[in-house]
């Protein structure tokens, strides 16, 4: 049997041009771990998906997601297929996301984090 | 003031080779969207996470993710940066992406979805 992996490797029509996920991860206030929602991350995701919905941004995704993993970096949210990692905090932030990032598609260094796995 | 723009546009370290994202969501047996959940996803989820902790693959991200939009295609799952949408439905399916797609990087093109935004 010949190999075929190459024939499979063509590249597929991409749903989103951007696929933002954001972690609603809600832990009580006491928990060690701390978590996106203990940090008040619920208001700006709910902020983000009604910008994009009134804005009309159909072209970009976004997704409520569990723990994201890096609880201490939170409010924490990803954007794909880049693999940009952002910690917003405030409502300008937000708009500055979708404003610069997803509109124009210049992303908004300021807010970066970089990860590292443990 | 200059357009500074492009000096921004460097290449960011990447937490994963590949991010899954998976759709942990569970409605009603009833409920007239369905969901991954009616269809069974959760075993194969957590039968998807179990193996990448124990084959020790942690450059592979896992998230459970709400809803990913197109309930009747789930169970549904997505891998970033690729943007490759699958729907396994069976333990030899999830085996196989694990295999196929995570440890040597060939998409499994029999269990892709290909979908269009609404």
């Amino acid at each position: 049997m010949s190999e075929t992996a190459e024939d499979t490797e063509f590249e597929l029509p991409q749903l989103y041009k951007h696929h933002v996920f954001a972690c609603y991860t809600q832990r009580s206030a006491g928990h060690p771990r701390g978590s996106c929602g203990a940090v008040e991350a619920q208001p700006l995701w709910d902020r983000m998906g009604k910008a994009l919905e009134a804005q009309r941004l159909t072209d970009i995704g976004f997704t409520a997601s569990g723990c994201l993993g890096f609880c201490n970096a939170g409010p924490l949210m990803v954007v794909y297929p880049e693999g940009v990692w952002y910690r917003p905090t405030t409502a300008e932030d937000i708009d500055e996301i979708v404003e610069s990032h997803f509109k124009q598609g210049k992303r908004v260094d300021r807010l970066v984090v970089v990860l590292t796995r443990r």
